[in-house]
Order: structure tokens, then C-alpha cells, then sequence
């Protein structure tokens, strides 16, 4: 692609009209056409192949104090992207590379160079950047190594299981000789973290035996958990804990769109003596070269498998993401916009 | 007192009678008299002049799995003593040295020289290895230090902050240079905190504005809290931790005797990125001498206050548990038993 042609397409986003109440909404979102931007000295113009939609972006759309500044009203959605450099003022990068970055719901990003990353996508898919070797993963990685710490033996269980996170926990804890427990919402998502991911067990929640299946699934009890999902489910794996656990909570998307569960268990941080600690990924960079590298590995040889549910075309990323907060993703949620 | 004149007078002995159902009840006991031990080879025969009530014994009373065995019905009582030796076949050990151990609620304890340590009174009371010169100190210098590790110029909130553990948290914090916040029950309680142990702010949980007079003590938010109470308490304060805030979840009193309260403010630990750790100082012998070493310093020299509520006798001790259960006591709750 030539940057004469670059020029003469239009660039579509996708902005934040309103924020929800509850639940999203696709009036929340506006699609918009805008000119393809021009470049200073200094930057690159990105066309975009692939959006990540992710959990936290729900929190972004809030007006509310948390770890990140809010998305403002008319904004650009927030989100991570990965695509190529289609022009380029920046001696670091040229016209081809292959680049993920944060440029958010849109065709054609321009980036300065700061958080833009070139990629190598001969041995790995340009997509699991944004997935299994990208911030999902070691997200999964992160949490699962640095603050669960399992010892081989021990039993760690993921919630949401079959998701782009908890998907790479499990096969995480499978290599350090762990038990590794799923729970997943239906027996399509179950089946495939057992039957494919290699899981020992998966948990469908929406069975109706919550404890009693969690029981059978854990009869050792759980050493770590991590944590994606909260609520009730959350409430009743406390009650599974062993003595010195560890929780790592990275995401309580069951109260993204609603008032918060009321916690019953938080008795057994006490009584089992567990650790449990909230993180964020983006905030441990000096881990991200070890995480990447390890994870890149195991996608490249086979041995940590994915799967992705990829939406087509920009204008269909609100149904895609307000489904991936309903649960009707298997794998890593991305939206094609090429 | 010599050894003839022991062994005329009978033991007493307080029994756990029945398991509470909710709030310990005096039928729960069941004082009992019995011939005063004979000690064997290796053993000591100790005539208690303290005994010390907390809240852990709580737990004891249900038959329920915790961290630690449930005292059997027909046992007497688990509880740390403070006495005097006044009979050994023991090598280690003299009539007359002054020890502390676990001999539960009884007049006189027969001890193998496990667990029972002597101590020195002539510049600490004898109670105080009791309270902050023993496992109620050690347990606020471990949470704090070890756990919640606050740096000068932080903000540090405890619970049942006029209590043994409490009052010697908020000392220690203000040693560390924190900001050191209590929270206690009543306006008389709230000056002693501030008053005589020089805490900067006490906020009175039952005066009514819980969050509002929380947020007028802590502006600058808090960094770490030591939690002893649990329950409405806790989860209001989990709204006013600070990113990368501590949570030391040493007790959790308010739900002992009730169903536990719903918390609805566990999603600040993923926001604020909360490390929350439950513990039990016994499981950490190895950091005693140092915490006794410093806590026993600030005793000696007047650094660190206390107080004590004491009950005269060992028949009155099942009143001034309960009594302590419901907050009824300002300081170490203890009974004199000589």
C-alpha cells in the first residue's frame, strides 16, 4: 500500500457517545468517517488490522475514579491495535513494519513512537499480539507467576477460563506441574479448556452445582486462584481456599454492569491465612520482556494453544465487545478492520 | 509459697461446657474444682497469677474447621497465663521463676517446658508478657511491619485501635513516622487513643457518620490498615484505601458471634491494586525475638502505653469475655486469678 492510497481512503472511528448505565449499549458508540490523518516530523500513520476488545474497557466508559483516566464523551474508544506502518516521519520505523500500540477503535491510527512496538509476525500471528503474546497474556502470566507463585502439585484455578486471559493461566499452571481448574460459563467453553487446552477439569457455572462441582473438581482445595470474574463465584472459591493461598484478583467483570455481589467468604482470607492481591499489568513493564519471550515460545513451538472470535469490519466492534462482557467469546475477542 | 502449701489448696478450673450458638452465653462455662496436680520427671507446676482473654478463643468454642483445633466440651479452656513456678522436676526451670505459657484458665498448670518461656519482671510487669510484651504485641508489630510495612509519612487506620493489639499498632506507626488513625467504639475509648497514646485521629464508629468522619481522619486516604473488626467497618474503610495499599487481616470480630456482614467493596482491591493478607503470629515464631526485643524496649522505657481492664478471679473470667466480645474493655483485657 502506497501512501498515495493511504491518503485517499477515509479513516473510520468509533467514539464514546455516552456512558452507560448498567449495562452497554450500542448507543454508547458512534461510528464516524474522518479524514486519514496527516504526520509531523516525528510520528508514523498505522493502518490498523486488528482491534483488541478487552474487559477494562468497560471501566473506561465509567466516569468514575479508578486505576485509569476515563474515556471522555466524543473520544476515540481506547483500545489496542495491531496493523502496519503506511507512513512514516520517525527514523525508528518504516513504511511495512508490523506494529501493535494503542491506537484505539479506529482504521488509521498516528503514534510518536512512544508505546508502539514493532512485531515479527513470520513464526507468530500478527493477532495473538494482542492476545496470547500480548497483554492478555502476560497478564495471565503476571498473575499466575509473580503473585500466585505455584509449587508443582498445587491445584490453581482460573475463572473465566476459555477467555484470552484465563486460557493462558491454565496452560501456565499445566507446565509448572500444577492441577489446573477451569470455570467457564456452558459445556461448549468447558469441553474445549479441557479437551484442548488440556485443562484437568473445567466447572460450568451455569450448571447449577456451583459448590458441589467446584468441590469435586478441587478435592485437594485450590492453592491459587485468579481471579477474573468476582461475584458469586468468586464468594464461593473462598470457601475452597487452602491454608496460605493465594489470590490474584485481575478482573470482576460479573460487577462491570451491575452493584457489586455481597461477599460472604472474606472470613477465609483470614481463617486460611490467604494473600490475595488486586494488580494491574501495565504497571509491571520491567516483567513484560520475560513474560513476552516465554509466551512467545509457547505459541511459536504449539505448546500454548488459543483460539480467537473474531468479529469483522470496525462497525461491528460495539456488538463484539458488548458480547464479550455477556461471555459469548470463546478465546480472544478481535474485530478485523482490513 | 512453698511447695506443702500448694499442694493443700485445690485447683479451679474453668471448662468449656457447651458450644455457643451466636453470643457466648456464661452457661457456656462450667467452673470445676480438682486436686492440684503431682508433676512427673520433666514437668513444671506453675500457679497462674494472669490469665489472658482474647478474642481468638472465640474460634476455639465452635467446632468448626479454622487454622486451629476447637477446645473439646469437658476441656478446660485454652488461654495464655503469666505465673510462677512452684514445683519443678523440670532442669530448665526453678520454683519461683516467673514464666508465661498457654496453661489455659485454671488456678495452677502442669507444663513439660514446651511453649513456656520465663521472663524477667523486674522492669516490665508480669502481665505485660500478656499483652504488648507478648502475643497481642507481636501480633500488631508483625501485621504492621511485615505485612503492611508503612513508610513514613503514610497513613495507618486500626481497628479496635484502644484494644491490646490495636493501641500497640498505632504506637508503633507513629514510631514509623505514619500518620496513625484509630477507629474504636465510643467518644471514651476515642479520646484514650488520641489522649494517651498519642494516635492523630480517632473516629468513633458509633457516633453514626462512619464514611464522613473516616474521610475527615484520613485525608490523604490510607495506605495501610490493620483490620481487627471486620464487618460494615471494613468495608467502609476498603472505600478509602489508596493504590498500592496493605490490608494486615488480623481479626474479624464482629462476625464471630454473627452471620458474616455482605461486603460490597471488594472491587477496590483490584482498583487500588490491594495486597490483603490474613494472618496468625504464632505461625511466625521466627520474627518474635526481634518484636519482643523492641516491644519489650518501648515498655520498659515508657515509649509505648498501655492499659488494662482486669477481673478479679477466675470465676468472673466467662463475664469479661463476653464482656470483651462486645468491646466492653479499654486495653488488655485480663483476669487476676491470685
Amino acid at each position: 500500500m502506497t501512501e498515495e492510497t493511504v491518503m485517499s481512503e477515509t479513516n473510520k472511528q468509533i467514539l464514546l457517545a455516552s456512558r452507560p448505565a448498567g449495562w452497554v449499549e450500542p448507543s454508547n458508540f458512534k461510528l464516524v468517517e474522518t479524514p486519514v490523518p496527516q504526520i509531523a516530523d516525528g510520528q508514523v500513520l498505522v493502518r490498523n488490522h486488528f482491534l483488541s476488545l478487552d474487559p477494562y474497557m468497560r471501566g473506561r466508559m465509567n466516569d468514575t475514579k479508578s486505576y485509569a483516566a476515563p474515556v471522555k464523551l466524543g473520544d476515540v474508544m481506547i483500545g489496542g491495535t495491531a496493523g502496519e506502518v503506511v507512513a512514516s516521519k520517525h527514523p525508528k520505523f518504516a513504511v511495512g513494519d508490523k506494529v501493535v500500540g494503542m491506537l484505539g477503535w479506529q482504521l488509521y491510527g498516528v503514534s510518536d513512537g512512544t508505546m508502539l512496538m514493532k512485531v515479527d509476525d513470520r513464526h507468530i500471528p500478527l493477532s495473538a499480539y494482542l492476545g496470547t503474546v500480548g497483554m492478555p497474556g502476560v497478564t495471565a502470566w503476571y498473575g499466575l507467576m509473580d503473585i500466585c507463585a505455584p509449587k508443582a502439585g498445587e491445584t490453581v484455578v482460573v475463572t473465566a477460563a476459555s477467555g484470552a486471559v484465563g486460557s493462558v493461566v491454565g496452560q501456565l499452571a499445566k507446565m509448572k506441574g500444577c492441577r489446573a481448574v477451569g470455570i467457564a460459563g456452558g459445556a461448549e467453553k468447558c469441553r474445549y479448556v479441557v479437551d484442548e487446552l488440556g485443562f484437568d477439569a473445567c466447572v460450568d457455572y451455569k450448571a447449577g452445582n456451583l459448590w458441589k462441582d467446584i468441590k469435586e473438581a478441587t478435592p485437594n482445595g485450590i492453592d491459587c486462584l485468579f481471579e477474573n470474574v468476582g461475584g458469586e463465584i468468586f464468594d464461593t472459591l473462598l470457601g475452597r481456599m487452602n491454608a496460605f493461598s493465594r489470590i490474584a484478583v485481575c478482573g470482576l467483570i460479573s460487577q462491570y454492569n451491575s452493584e457489586p455481589y455481597p461477599m460472604k467468604n472474606i472470613g477465609s482470607v483470614l481463617i486460611n491465612r490467604i494473600k490475595m492481591q488486586g494488580f494491574i499489568v501495565s504497571e509491571h513493564m520491567e516483567r513484560w520482556p520475560t513474560a513476552l519471550q516465554e509466551l512467545g515460545q509457547g505459541v511459536a513451538t504449539g505448546r500454548i494453544k488459543y483460539r480467537e472470535t473474531v468479529a469483522q469490519g470496525l462497525e461491528n466492534a460495539p456488538q463484539a465487545f458488548i458480547g464479550l462482557l455477556k461471555g459469548a467469546n470463546l478465546g480472544k475477542q478481535l474485530v478485523k478492520l482490513i
